[in-house]
Formats: C-alpha cells, sequence, structure tokens
C-alpha cells in the first residue's frame, strides 16, 4: 500500500474510485468537486481497512493517524472550528461505506468530538443546552454501543428509568435537565461496563471510531448480508471511513433532516420524492423512530430549504444521470447534502425510470437495458391480491415494497427463521426492523411493520429482496414478547394467518387467492427493445396448454422443454399408467398404451395449437418407473386395511364395504362398477392386485434413482412405451398439418450417454414416421435431437450431431454428474455448508459452474458443430433462467435457452445484456 | 466381392488370411502347401457366408456353386473318386472355420454324398457294408438334424428301439443289416419330418450342407459364445466351410483317429501327447461318446503309424512355433491330418511352454510375454484343496482343467444357469456335455461329467474358461431325469454339496477348504521378464497387513489404494464409529475419535512395516457415515423387542432379560457390564439410545447415496474427522522413522470436485504434520495426493496439481458419474440388455471406456502434468486390474496401476504387454 494515499478530502479524492473510496466516500467527493453543499470532511481509504484487519491486535498505522490528523487541521480551517477545541468545538460523524451499497450493515458514530471540555463551548456557543445534551447522550449511547460493545439495552433502561422518574410521555418532553442526567448515567454505564471512564480525548473517541467503523466489515451482519447477495472481495473489499463535520437538523424549526429520490422510487414518476422530519437528527428518519411528512409539505413549511432542495436533486440527476437516493440535514436554513447513490428501486419504478429517461435523450436504449437488473422483473410477476376477493382490511400502513403475500404472523427474526425453514409460510410482524433482523426477511414471504416510514430499514431491505412490505401501519400495537399484535379489538396471536399488500399499505387477517399481474407499457418497451438485441432465444419449459398459454404472454418464442411424465401423473391417467407398469406380458403393457395414446395425442395437439407456428420441444419419458407407483409402506399399509376387511367381510353391510372401497381408491385401484357389487371375491382381487404392485415396487426399487433405470433407458428397454409417445406427437403432427395449422414439433431424447442410443430411438421415430405418413399420405414434418445432461454424452457429440437436429442441455442432471452430487442430497447436508465456507463461490445448482460444466459444454457445442455447423443449441436446465448463466450460455455460441414461465421477461432482458455486454468487451 | 475368389483348394489358399478362410482353412491350406498330407479339399471364404447371411432368402449366389462345382472336379481328379459316382465313390466332410477358434459352436456334416446309389457302390469298393451302412446312418442322422433342421431325438428313438430288438447291448455289436435297418428308418424319419424323402442329389446336398454351416453362424449358440467371449465382427465376421474329401478311421484295426497336442497341455511338457481310438470316426473322440486310448499306446499297438504321428508333430511345431492341436485320421495305415490349431492350454501350460521355447531359442522373451494371456494367470489363483483336508474321494476321473470347487450337484444346463443366477454355486454334472450346455457352464463352479476324454467337448470348455473339470469318471452313473448320480451305494441329489479337484481328477462328497496355490518357477521367470519390460507399475489394493502381505507376494510394488473404512467395520471398532456419528456435541465426538486414533494409528504401522520401502496410499474415509449405521427397519425392530421388554420386566427373571440383551447386542449397543445388572433403567437407556440412533439414520438419509454425503465432503463439513485419520497416519510415519523403518506414506482424499477442497484438507494435513514435527523434533516424510474420481475434479486437474503429489483415478465412481449409472442399479436392471443389444459395446465397469472415461483421464493428465511435469498419477479403480483398460493406461501414460491382489499378476504381464505392443507400433 502507498503510505501517501491512506487518506482523501472530499475536495480531492477521485469521485470515480469507489472501490478505493467507497460508495459513499466517492459520492461526497464528486458532489464536493461540483460545488454541491456538503460538509467538510475525508475519506479513509478501504485499502486502510483491509490493512489493519489483516491484524487488527497491532491497531491502527501510525501514519493513517498523522493524515488524520492533517486532515482534521484543513476541517478546522474550512469550518473555524476546533476539534476538541473549549469554544467553537468541532464535532464529527463517523460512517462507514464499501463500493457497493450494503445499507444499515456497518457501524456509523455522530457527534464525535463531545466531552465535558467541548459540551460547555457548545452550550455557550448554541446557547441550546437541551440540544447539546440530546446530541451527547445520543452519542455516548451510540459510541458505547458500536467502538466499545456495549449492549443497547443497558442505556434503553436508564434512558426509560429517568423519563419514567420524570413523569414524561415523550422523549420530546424531556428538558436539558433530564438528558444531562441521561448522560450523566450513560458515561456511569460505560465506566461499569468496561471498568474505565468514558474516552474524553477526541482523538482518541476517533481513532477507537475508525477502528470500530473498518471492524464492522467482518462483522456478522455484514458477512451475512455479502454472503446473501453473492458479494465477492472483487465486488467490494472493506469499508472506507468517511469523517465529516457535522451539522443539525436538529437545531430549531428551520432546521431539518431528510432523505430523498430524484424520482418516485415505488412508481418511477419524475417528481421530487422524499420524506423529512423537521427538527430532527438523521437517524431518526433512518430508524424509523418518528413517521416523517411527505417532501410536499416542505414547499409549505419551508418554502426557501424547499427551492434548496430542488435545486440540489436537479444537479445530482443531471451529474449522475440516474436516480439518485440522498440524504440531507438543513442546519439553520442552510441545505447540506450528506450522501448520494443511485436509488434502489423496484422494478416497475427502474423500468419507467429506464424507459422514460431514453424518452428524455439522458441515455441509450442499451443504457436503459442495461440499467435494470433482470432478476428484480420477477417483482412483477409476484402474486397481488384477486381483485374479486372481498376482505376488509382491519389496518393499513405505507406501500413501503409493492406485492402481496400470505403467512402466518410471527413476531421475531429468529422464530421467523426457524418457522420459515420448515416450509411454512411467513409473515415477519415488528414494530420496526433492524439490521440484525435481516435473517428474518430471508425466512419470510413479507414484512409489516408498525412504525418507519417507506425509507426506514424496513421498506429498504423489502425492497431490495423484491418482498412485499408494509411499513409503519400505526393503527397496530405490536407486542413481540406476547407474540401478538393488537389492532383494535382485534388480536393476531402467533401463527395466525394474515395478508399484507404492499402495493395498497393493505393488512387482512386470513389468507386471500393472488393473482398475477398484467405487464406494464413500461416494461412491454423494455423487453421489445431486449428481444431487437438479443442473439439468443427465450423458450420457455411448460407441460400444458394453460402453461404454454402463459409462456406465450410472457414472450417465449416456443417451448423448449415439454416433459411427458407431468402429464402421465395426471389424475385421469395415472391408474392406466400404473396398469401398464403392472403389466406381465409385452402385449399387455402394448394393450393398455393403447389407451394412452389418444390422451397423449390430444395433449400434444392442444399444445401445438396454442404455440402454432412457434416450436416446441416435447422430451420423451424421463423417469424412472417406480415413481409412478405408490412407495412399498402405502402399500403394506393398504394390504393390511384389506386383509383385515377380508377377515371382517362377513357379517359387514355393503355400505361399509363401499367405503373402504372409496378409502383404497385413493391408492390408484380401478374397480368394476357398481360398488353395490362389492364383495369377497373383489376383495381378494385387490389384495392380488397390490401385491402384484408390491411385487413391482420392490422388483424396480433403486438404490440411486437419479442415476437409474430411467430416460433414454427405458425407452431401449421398453421401446413399447417411447413408440406410444413418438406416434402421439406424431399423429398429433399429422392432424396438424390436416387442418393447415403451422407447428415445429421436436422430439427430443432424454439422458443419451451412447451414440447407439440415439440411432435406435431415431430409428424407431422414422419407423413410426414412415408407416403414418403412408397410411395418410402425407409428408410429416418434425425435428429429432437430444438432451445433453451426460457426460458422456457430452464426449460423444460429434457422432450424435451427425444424426440430430438439436442439443438442448439439461444442466440440472449436468450438473449433478459433473460434481457427483446429488442435488436432493447435497442442498439438504453439505451444499450450504461449501458455500459457507467458501469451497463453492455459488450453489452450483443455482449459478451455471464454469470451471466444469460450461467447460464440457463447450466441447460439445465445438464438437457438435464439427459434425453439424448448423446444430441448433440449447439449454433447458434452471440455469436458463439465470441471468449470470444466460451470459455464459451467450458466450458459448447457444442458439436458445429454455426457462420456466415466469423466468421468461428475466431472460429475455439477461439475452440482451449478455449481448451488450459482451459486445462492449 | 469379388467374384473371382470365393473358393480356394488347400494347395492354393492363402495360409495367412484367418479372416477370409477360417483358422480351420488357412491352416488346411497351410499344412497342404506344407506337404503334409492333407485330404484334398477347398474353402469357401468367410465373406461368401456374410454375403449369403445378408438375404439367405435369396439362397447361395450362382457364381459360388459354379465354383464349388469346378473344385469337385479338381477333387475328383485329386483322388480318382466321382462325386456321386457308382463306382469308385467321393464322399466329403463340410465344416465350419471361423477367423478364431470357436469350438463345437457351429455345424459339421461327415459322409456327405452318401445315396443309393454311392452306396453300392462304395459297399462294392470296400467289401464293407457294415462300414458303409454305418456312415449312411450318421450321415441321415447329421445331415438331418443340421441341414434339415430335425430333432436328434426323433433318430435316437429308433437306433434305441433296432437295436433293443436285437438284444444288442453296444453299437459295435450291430451288423450290417441292423445298421441298414436303422438307415431305413432314419430315411423314413426325414420323409415323415420334412415332407420329402432324403435329397439324393449330392450337390443338393451339399448345397444344403453350405447353407446349414454358414446359417450356423448366426445359431443361437454361436451367438452366445461370441458375446460371451467379446468377439466382434472386427475379430471374426462369417465362418468358412471347409469341404474335404474323406477319410475314414474305422476301416478296420489299421485305421485309427485321434487328437494331439504338440505338447502337453495340462502341464506344457514337452513330450507326445494325445488320445486315440482304434477303428473308429474323429466324432467319436471329440463327443466322448467312447474313451480313447493315451498316445503312448499307439506306439505298442501302431507303431508304424506312431512314427508317421511323430514327424507329423515335429513339423507342425517347427512350422507354427506355438503348440499346435491337431486332428488325425489313420486311413488303413495312411496318417492324414484333418486340422490344426494353436493349442488352448491351462495357464500353467502357457507358460511353461513360453518359458521352455526362449530356452529352446524357438522364440524371444518378449514373444513368450505376448503368448500367455494375461487373464489366464488367473487360473493359477484358483483355490486348490487344502493339503491337510480327510476327505476319501468317492471316484476319480480325468484331471481335464486343474482347480478345484465346490458347489451344489446340478444335472442339467439350464437349471444349472437358473441356480447360478441366485448366487449358489454350482457344480454341472453330466454325462457328456453338448455345445447347447454352454450357458451352464458360464453358471457353474466346475464342470463333472462320466464320459469323455480330456479333449472332450466338457474338458476343452472348462480349460477355455478356467474353470476346474473332471471329465470321464466312469465310477459315475448320471441319471438326469431323476435329478440325481449313483456311485455304488452312494447317491447324489440335486442340490448336494459336492466337491471337484480338476488337477488330481477327484471327486468328493461335501464342501471341502480350499488353499492358494504357490506361484511356479515358470511363471516367476516370466514375470521377472514381464517387470523388466514394463513401464507401468503395478501396485494392490489391500486395506489390512493381511492383504498387504499377501499382495507383496503376488509382486506388487506398493500398496495404491488401503481403505480405510473397513478398518473402520471391523468387529472391535464398529461400535465406537456407531457413537461417534451419533454424538451430540463437536467435544463429545472428538473424544471418542481419540479412542479410534491408536487403533488406527497401529493398522498405518502394521501395514507400512510389510510395505517398507515400498510407497503404502492411504485414502481419508470415503462412504456416508449412514453406511456404518444399521438400517431403519433394523432400528425399529429393536424398539418394537425393547418397548416389549419394557412392559413385561416386571416379572421377568434377570435370565430372561439378560437373553434379550444380547439378542440386541447384535445392533452394536454398547452396555456397561456385567450383564446381571441388567433392569428397567437399562432398557430405558436403550430404547433412548435406539431412538436417537433412528432420528440419526433418518437425519442422515439420503436418496442417492452414491452422491451424497461423502469423500471429502466429510473431511469438510467433519474435519475432526479427517484430522483423526491424518494424525494416525502421520504418527504411523514418525513411529517408522524412529524405528528406522523405510516407508513411503501418501494421504489420498477421496471424492475431489474443486480445488479449495484440496486446498483445505492439505491445510490441515500441514498443520497436523507441523505440530506433530515440533513435538517429536523430527521431519516427516510423506506424500499428499487426490482421487480423481468425479468429473470436476478432473476439470480442475490443472490448479489441483499445483498442490498435489499424485493423482489416482478412481475409474468405478468415475465411470459411474461419466455415464450417469448407478453401477448397482445399472447391473441389475438394464446394462445387461445394453451389452446384449450392442447398445455399448462392454459393460464399462469391466472395461474402461475409451470414449468418455479416458477421454476425461487424458484432460486431467495433460492439464496436471502442464502444471508439474512430474506428477505421478495412477488408476485404483477395478479397471486397473483389467488388460485392455491397462493397455489404455499405458498408452495413457500412467505411472502405476493398482488392483485387487490376486489381479497383480495379471497386471504385472498386461503392463509389460501393453509396452511390447505399443512399442511394436
Amino acid at each position: 500500500m502507498d503510505l501517501q494515499s491512506i487518506v482523501f478530502n472530499f475536495s480531492e479524492g477521485d469521485g470515480k474510485n469507489k472501490q478505493l473510496l467507497g460508495g459513499k466516500g466517492a459520492n461526497l467527493c464528486e458532489m464536493t468537486q461540483l460545488g454541491l453543499n456538503v460538509p467538510p470532511g475525508f475519506v479513509i481509504t478501504t485499502e486502510a481497512c483491509i490493512a489493519y484487519l489483516e491484524n487488527p491486535d497491532k491497531g491502527l498505522n501510525m501514519e493513517l493517524m498523522n493524515q488524520v490528523r492533517n486532515q482534521i487541521s484543513v476541517i478546522e480551517q474550512q469550518t473555524g472550528k476546533v476539534f476538541g477545541g473549549a469554544d467553537n468545538p468541532l464535532l464529527l460523524s463517523v460512517r462507514s461505506g464499501s463500493a457497493l451499497s450494503m445499507p444499515g450493515m456497518m457501524d456509523t458514530i455522530l457527534n464525535l468530538g463531545l466531552n465535558s471540555v467541548t459540551l460547555s463551548g457548545l452550550i455557550q456557543k448554541t446557547n441550546n443546552p437541551r440540544f447539546v445534551f440530546d446530541a451527547y447522550r445520543r452519542f455516548i449511547q451510540l459510541f458505547g454501543h458500536v467502538a466499545l460493545g456495549i449492549d443497547d439495552e443497558l442505556f434503553d433502561q436508564h434512558f426509560s428509568k429517568i423519563k419514567g422518574d420524570a413523569g414524561l410521555a415523550s422523549d420530546v418532553a424531556m428538558d436539558a435537565s433530564h438528558l444531562q442526567k441521561i448522560s450523566q448515567s450513560f458515561l456511569d454505564v460505560v465506566e461499569k461496563q468496561t471498568g474505565r471512564s468514558f474516552p474524553d480525548d477526541p482523538y482518541e473517541q476517533l481513532e477507537l471510531a475508525i477502528k470500530a467503523v473498518f471492524g464492522s466489515w467482518n462483522g456478522k451482519r455484514a458477512i451475512a448480508y455479502r454472503r446473501e447477495f453473492n458479494i465477492t472481495p472483487q465486488m467490494a473489499n472493506g469499508t472506507a471511513v468517511n469523517v465529516c463535520s457535522m451539522v443539525y437538523g436538529n437545531m430549531g424549526n428551520d432546521s431539518a433532516t431528510g432523505v430523498g429520490f430524484t424520482r418516485d422510487p415505488g412508481t418511477g414518476e419524475n417528481v421530487m420524492y422524499g420524506e423529512y422530519l423537521l427538527n430532527a437528527q438523521g437517524e431518526d428518519v433512518v430508524a424509523g423512530i418518528r413517521t416523517p411528512k411527505p417532501i410536499a409539505e416542505m414547499e409549505r413549511e419551508m418554502p426557501d430549504s424547499y427551492q434548496q432542495l430542488v435545486t440540489l436533486r436537479n444537479k445530482l440527476e443531471a451529474h449522475f444521470i440516474d436516480v439518485q437516493d440522498y440524504e440531507y440535514t438543513i442546519e439553520k436554513g442552510i441545505l447540506f447534502c450528506l450522501q448520494t447513490r443511485n436509488g434502489k428501486m423496484n422494478a416497475t419504478a427502474r423500468i419507467r425510470t429506464a424507459v422514460e429517461m431514453v424518452a428524455e435523450g439522458l441515455i441509450s436504449k442499451s443504457e436503459a437495458l442495461l440499467r435494470v437488473d433482470p432478476d428484480l422483473l420477477e417483482q412483477l410477476l409476484h402474486p397481488a391480491l384477486a381483485p374479486n376477493h372481498n376482505f376488509t382490511s382491519i389496518v393499513t400502513g405505507l406501500p413501503a415494497s409493492p406485492g402481496a403475500a400470505s403467512g402466518k404472523a410471527i413476531f421475531d427474526a429468529d422464530r421467523a427463521e426457524a418457522i420459515g425453514k420448515t416450509g411454512e409460510r411467513v409473515i415477519l410482524v415488528r414494530v420496526e426492523t433492524k439490521p440484525e433482523d435481516i435473517h428474518g426477511f430471508f425466512a419470510s414471504q413479507g414484512i409489516l411493520t408498525s412504525r418507519g416510514g417507506k425509507t426506514s430499514h424496513a421498506a429498504v431491505v423489502a425492497r431490495g429482496m423484491g418482498k412485499p412490505c408494509v411499513a409503519g401501519a400505526e393503527g397496530i400495537e405490536v407486542n413481540v414478547k406476547n407474540r401478538e399484535a393488537t389492532i383494535g379489538a382485534t388480536t393476531i396471536r402467533e401463527g395466525d394467518l394474515i395478508t399484507i399488500d404492499g402495493s395498497t399499505g393493505n393488512v387482512y387477517i386470513g389468507e386471500i387467492p393472488t393473482v398475477e399481474p398484467e405487464f406494464s407499457e413500461n416494461l412491454k418497451v423494455l423487453l421489445g427493445w431486449a428481444d431487437a438485441v438479443a442473439k439468443l432465444k427465450v423458450l420457455a419449459n411448460a407441460d400444458t396448454p394453460a402453461a404454454a398459454k402463459k409462456a406465450r404472454e410472457y414472450g417465449a418464442q416456443g417451448i423448449g422443454l415439454c416433459r411427458t411424465e407431468r402429464m402421465f401423473n395426471d389424475v385421469d391417467r395415472l391408474p392406466i399408467v400404473v396398469d401398464m407398469i403392472l403389466a406381465d406380458t409385452l402385449n399387455d403393457r402394448e394393450q393398455i398404451l393403447n389407451r394412452l395414446l389418444p390422451i397423449q395425442r390430444s395433449d400434444f395437439f392442444e399444445i401445438f395449437k396454442v404455440m402454432s407456428p412457434l416450436p416446441v420441444t416435447i422430451r420423451l419419458l424421463d423417469p424412472p418407473l417406480h415413481e409412478f407407483l405408490p412407495n412399498e409402506q402405502e402399500i403394506l399399509e393398504d394390504l393390511a386395511q384389506l386383509t383385515g376387511v377380508q377377515k371382517n367381510i362377513q357379517g359387514m353391510d355393503t355400505l361399509v364395504a363401499n367405503l373402504m372401497y372409496l378409502d383404497s381408491s385413493k391408492v390408484h385401484t380401478t374397480l368394476p362398477e357398481p360398488f353395490n357389487t362389492f364383495n369377497s371375491d373383489l376383495v381378494a382381487q385387490m389384495i392380488a392386485k397390490k401385491q402384484n404392485m408390491l411385487n413391482k415396487v420392490r422388483q424396480l426399487y433403486e438404490v440411486n434413482p437419479m442415476q437409474g433405470h430411467r430416460g433414454v433407458r427405458l425407452g431401449i428397454t421398453h421401446p413399447e412405451i417411447y413408440g406410444m409417445q413418438i406416434q402421439a406427437i406424431l399423429e398429433a403432427t399429422a392432424q396438424c398439418q390436416k387442418e393447415g395449422i403451422p407447428i415445429e414439433p421436436e422430439i427430443m431424447v432424454p439422458q443419451v450417454v451412447t451414440t447407439k442410443e440415439v440411432q435406435v430411438i431415431k430409428a424407431l421415430t422414422q419407423d413410426i414416421a414412415s408407416k403414418l405418413e403412408q397410411e395418410l399420405g402425407l409428408k410429416l414434418s418434425y425435428k429429432f435431437g437430444t438432451m445433453m445432461e451426460s457426460v458422456r454424452g457430452i464426449l460423444c457429440a460429434e457422432p450424435i450431431a451427425e444424426m440430430v437436429d438439436f442439443f438442448s442441455f439439461g444442466t440440472n442432471d449436468l450438473t449433478q454428474a459433473v460434481f457427483s452430487f446429488s442435488r436432493e442430497d447435497a442442498e439438504n447436508k453439505f451444499l450450504p455448508n461449501y458455500v459457507n465456507k467458501n469451497i463453492l463461490e455459488n450453489n452450483p445448482f443455482e449459478v451455471l459452474d464454469v470451471t466444469g460444466v460450461a467447460r464440457l459444454m463447450k466441447i460439445a457445442i465445438a464438437d457438435g458443430r464439427k459434425a453439424k455447423p448448423d446444430l441448433k443449441v440449447g439449454i433447458c436446465g434452471e440455469h436458463g433462467g439465470h441471468p449470470a448463466s444466460i451470459a455464459t450460455c451467450h458466450a458459448m455460441g447457444l442458439t436458445y435457452c429454455s426457462c420456466s414461465g415466469p423466468r421468461v421477461p428475466v431472460a429475455r432482458l439477461a439475452v440482451a445484456q449478455s449481448k451488450l455486454r459482451a459486445d462492449a468487451i
């Protein structure tokens, strides 16, 4: 590290270098150098942080403190105040700020520099002892907590006691003497807890504060946040420290503090947006302790300051050319800007601003496309309340993060996490939230608070996560200790179902059905631009006509994966499928398959019609047959029950017997009508059938079913099953061709590991096709291809490509094979541990693995296109809807990616971004 | 196909071109051209066979029959006989013969050309109507069976009836009139079965015979044989047809027929070897219908013919420079050689001849090494009877194929196959065997026949398979229909245990313990040559000091895989391991691991001592923890039992309770002594422990355990377990170093998929090592490496190689990953079907897959050696002991292969052959 460059004055630091100065520090420099009114200050670099954290026991670097002292002198000159001075004391704020915004994750200390000397100096200067003691007691608590590690609770107890003893209801009612008393008792707390008196030397205070801020980079909260959002050291490494002279929004009614967005972050509308608190410190806004006023009121209440704010807002957006989220303080009528950053917005707002900024000539279409995080689009697809529901809301709060959610009301983060992990849907209900509640956010469907505004912690974090949030619902009394909340006469107890609507702020008792929202016009415009740019096509995975219809609405350019087993599992088909599996002879099995044939044909016909003229890729049966049978335990229980019935059937009346039958029918026994013929013969038949089923289940048992008798292996050993499916596909194709419906059917073979498998199934397909063509006197048009989801299949890509029209990478199974991980087991057992310990950067089932899986995919693509240069190559694993994975696919030259319907808009944007980013290199 | 070259006279055919002329045909040409006395004849090519089989309905090619007719004319000129002629008729033998010997798998027809006309001509000429009618009835039956498809049984019934009616005991007692009657009844059988009279036209006979021989290439037996021995079309494609003028060994006491080996195929001794039958046809010898005399008797009985035979034998071996297996007939004092081929010998003989031929200056050491099929060596490692057993043999037959075996006596091939498949050990007991019994051979441990010599079908096939065989045990009466055999007063019934010793010919009632044989001096010499040639080292997989000792005896140059879990499974350790798994806290688990530490240390120390100074590669724990726990069902049963005990414990006396305890102890419960303290508290404790175990088993349950929480994943999540093992290895290493025992310990990490895993375990190892080094004041010497058994591990080979000393390919798991096959499931479900249908050429778990697995291995080797040019690379999967796979490993430049102890000699020879063959290219 170059010792010259540890500390930068705001007037000197490079506003573009967020890695070195942190986002906040860089922006403070940028704003200062732009001529905006920023309180004088300086930044200590992230490099200094990392150097310190390598060996915290060594303390701060000497040179660092020298440079800090120099900078303090500069501030003293700029402000005319003296750090630790008796007359006109300089107080400082010490704030963290890393390259990436991690709101609330790291520490801040305000009013640093207060001690017995500066205290009286400040009282003299301001002539406002109440203000000074208020600042003092805040400082002692904050410093005590952050720098000295003292539990907040210990301070709060004293505060409440003194307030109570004085018979006061609100903080505002306290006078200087109360606050002085509180300050003294806080000093006592510190002495008692630390064994020494509160540090009085301002430089000692500063040094401890810098260390605390540095240390908070490795705090539990910060680490959890970085893990959740996959923030790597390449993205942000260490926190800078911003030291800045204090300004006060609580100097009277010509003072205020507030936060603002340059546009409305909820809707994206190009208006002044924000909130402020008169006569208050900034922390009051952020912590949600008092409910702030909308910015519109300021125009009336403080017209001059409001004009300064409008100017600030316009300058900020004009300079940064992106929506800014800024903080400010008005001290005695003078506006200071304390911070700015690119605004976090929900999807709707992000899209609207992007589209409108293009219209306003501020940015290009490409820039607009790159501005929207594709994952954000999923927010738009979050369910909203069914419009026709007739529930009445019991209370309304602020609509702090859009979307609706239902779940069990849970009153603390730990329990929310515990219960959420069991798979229960949870709504976290709190008075207000703090950064330490973050794990509760992850585990919940939505967040409800009784205090705080749209920029409170709860609101900001929920919006970041795309989870619904209703904030500041003041009609609710939340009692965390009793685990209940009351709204007038109504009580919500832990576990009661509630519903929140983060788009309206409404809260309901009970569970309300939800519906999917429509695409906004702005989104349509943006995705239209995306489609025009994109090289990769986006297809959808869909198994039914309904899902296919939905996929088209999402903008899918075809179906990349239609899973036929989902059709087998339908209630009206499963009994036939079970009979087919139980059949003793090939002939019996073929008879039963003939019953499935018309059903499958009609499935395919309907899907083809919906998708016409787009491609529909149908995967032949994939799962092992035993997946269609009940499990051994169930059959054994049924058998025991039936044997009981058999014993008792004499003397039972028909009704009871019928009831038994109805009960047993749940395990897919088909029995002749009418029910009243039920008799002991029938029971014997049922027992025989169950016994048969039991034998079959045992015979089909597999130790590792994921790698067992499935996919094309079934097609090879049971060509009659694949034959029926192919017949159904081609008959549906023929029907479309006869009716003049243009379609593009594709038959896809799963789990291929040898060239010969493809050859055999292709021959089977051609046989069926040519018979059908002869029969119907037409020429069938279809494509034939394989999944690429085994390593060996990939290593046979060249000879396989000679026989097929397309490959489709099944990256779920391929990832399992490459890692020798069984996904089901890995994600429940060791994989979280692997990601936590950084053995793996990501869960490879979520993010396409570049080292292993993508390297093999590249081999397959190269080998395959060697044999057939125009080979169509797609991906239909879950990665096909994941933006980073899509970028990898784009780089590899895939033809299309296919993902679940609701991921289609995400993927459409991601493919466009992949193209733009790749072209920019 | 070039029409010019369909048929070759023996005097013209290319004796080197076995692909075209078949082995037998090529050798007949070779012998004819050498001047040996071969009956005149010609060969129809294998290409003609394949052309015919493409469309058998079209019949034989016209040009083919033209050329055949020309060749018949040539034979007529050479012999002065006329095909179909009335005076001096020419009769023919029509025999199959493909490029690879498939003894008895395809068809032969003798005496072709006999009909009403030639019959009387032959009688006139030979003046021996008995001989002629005997030949006639044999011809009708053979032709009827082979060319017309008539069941042999139908002929045999008539034969027995006429023989019985005449009151005759033996075939020899029948005179010409009996045989004429039999011939007539056989003609009637043919007419009745085929609806037309027996074909009288000799050319029609010949055409039908050629078609039948061609067709037998695709017969069930031949297909099964080729599948069993992995004979691909590249190795042999179609059968040639050898048409040859008949000579007769049954023309009186100056005639004989026999088979010989140029050296003793049982011992390899350089002596005349063979058997003959006076006045008999060749088929009598091969079919084992009469028991032949040893060749030594011929010197006395037919001294002149014997001299001719000695000359033949010497010429054959001098020309072919390999042991020959030849057939001959002596017709009225003149020796004809009918066939020769390289002799199939057992391992002992093969090795002795190879070594002795080097001494005799006939072949080079390299040639000797290449002559011995490595797989044959396993025969030498077949168990022999324990020398001190005190069983008395109940009967002695011919020692037809060495080795000893016990099993249940089963009297037909189908039942042997059925019972053998259940895992039972089976001895196939027959009067004599025929090619259609081949599936019974595969399923049996050994073969016992009551008839036939050392060159009978049973003997030849068993030797080929390396299975023990006792042949011609005439003291046994085998009654297949009643499924029993009697030896005097003793009866063996189906399922009775018997033991046979194929090295002595002894047969025993009951099961006799067996021992492993010592290496012969010849084998030591041969393997010494192999070691001198080899590039790849051969190491062994061994888990115990005893197995390590054995491995050294087998010539292993170290241990390539020592599996620590086998140590965990020992009776004295398993309870500790179970306690360790059940431990609730890390601290508890560490305590328990401390109990395992000294045990593991002593394991390693003992193995190091045995192997000093060779390398010992120890694999850290690999299987998932749940493998050490009982299964859920067992625990539930125990719990039910214990709950019962708990209910009834009042009133039970201590004895009964103790019995309950003893019973439940089988499921690894450790309980305090003494037993008589057993009481209800103890039961409650046991229930709690079982419940705990049940919870743990459920918690550890995995859907696909093969790809679950195992190998290094355990090492990452439970560093305390790997830590204990590493500690034990290094402490044992230190102990050896202190005692001056030179050793080369290697620590190996299984299941690696990321670079980071290796890094973490390496750091753990270095930590433990440096602490130990400090403690003991010495420098530890050990190597550190990884298994390469996951695809992703392979794709990280370069960065991993930077951190390790060696890679060891675990090709069992790697094959599973590459194919996405679970071996356990695949081999029981679809894999046999895959090999039968030729979807895969081989079971990839037996033969290393070149397309997939080896391609990845090449990537790993190249990438690994890029990072570390001297990286040691081995293989420790089962393929490491498989000759073809070893050749693949040699080609890839591996450093060593490691295999199970008994495969070490096989591997030593295979590595030498790999080197020689690779150098020859």
